[in-house]
């Protein structure tokens, strides 16, 4: 193998246990929504998981993100009863069959997790005119999800259950948390240690909706219909 | 360690190496614009990292997501088109020294490479009430967003560089790539083999932006200012 340039760093495919590692972390991360542990989460474990999401790929290298490490029993309360009143207007959105399941998710481990995680995008980062959102004003928001994604890997390779809980009226959330109108609480999530998780996700199980075939998913140089 | 019941699997951690080889997939991950070599994707690898984005978090377990990949070239040509004339406004945006640096950055990989991806998010996907999307109508982008970044590590894992392409008029990639209307080109990516990346991100290495430290991203249980 040749030696990088200054700056540079191989490419290189990863070995196939390694690479199976990351498709590992793919395959079983699940949205988790009980059965959390009580166990604090070490702050070295903590530091990790934040720092793989705060290397997210982010539009103009802006990292719009803040990371609101919620601990605190009587805001979780009050964000439990936001998440509370808004599913109640949720459930009232279904009907038949599929309201008397949506009864019986439970769909939040706001009180059950040791600790609540709120990932924010601050849309006024790095001044009005940000490289590469010149003209999709939205992609600070998906570098956003990009990170969130990035701290559920993370977590799940450190035995770590995550849960994104996004039933709540803007106004409330952002209230409780005291959040300025520039910046967007993009995903609330429920964060500790559990034991087990569902083999494939748990709407599936419960049979809310199936996985859809990949190949209907997929397709060549154009829009199709399928 | 204790058998998981039916339909449950260990959520135990990783072994040190596998959790390190998902977090070296996350810190060397970068967005790849130049060097991509011609050298065709195998049709395998290609399934895998498709099949990684698919298993991305989705709200309602909904799967808003298509991949539609590009490798007409002529069709390929007019993207590329499209992304010089938003460029050339984007680039009028910038004064002075920043507009000399940005003149200066390759910022897409469209023809370079030997394969593009648009994944896109259909917003109907599902009917018109999903389960978790009923208070924020905008999480099945950041479910989108999602598949894209495990796309984007198990590319890495496999040695192919992706980069992602946003600075395009809306209209433009939707008429060249016949997108219906309730369909959203998320992200517009440029997928190859390459032998070299970036030790840290190319935009903080040309000087345009430095990381944050992460201490400064992190509140306690309310935002706060720093």
């Amino acid at each position: 193998m040749h030696e990088p340039k200054p700056g540079l760093t191989t490419a290189a495919p990863f070995s196939d246990d390694d690479r199976d590692a990351v498709y590992d972390a793919i395959f079983t991360r699940r949205d988790v929504r009980s059965q959390f542990q009580q166990r604090p989460i070490a702050q070295d474990v903590l530091t990790r998981i934040l720092t793989a999401a705060h290397h997210a790929p982010s539009v103009g290298f802006m990292q719009p993100w803040n990371f609101i490490l919620v601990r605190n029993m009587g805001l979780r309360l009050r964000i439990k009863a936001a998440f509370e009143a808004a599913n109640a207007e949720a459930e009232a959105k279904f009907e038949g069959e599929s309201k008397a399941l949506y009864s019986r998710l439970k769909l939040e481990g706001i009180r059950d997790a040791p600790l609540n995680i709120c990932i924010t995008c601050d849309r006024t980062r790095g001044g009005p005119v940000v490289l590469g959102r010149t003209h999709n004003r939205d992609t600070d928001l998906y570098s956003t999800a990009c990170a969130v994604q990035n701290l559920w890997l993370a977590a799940r390779a450190e035995g770590i259950g995550v849960g994104w809980v996004s039933i709540f009226r803007d106004a409330d959330i952002r209230a409780i948390l005291g959040l300025p109108d520039h910046v967007v609480p993009l995903a609330y999530l429920c964060v500790g240690y559990v034991d087990e998780l569902y083999a494939t996700p748990e709407l599936e199980q419960k049979g809310w909706r199936k996985r859809i075939p990949l190949d209907e998913l997929i397709f060549h140089d154009k829009w199709a219909v399928k």
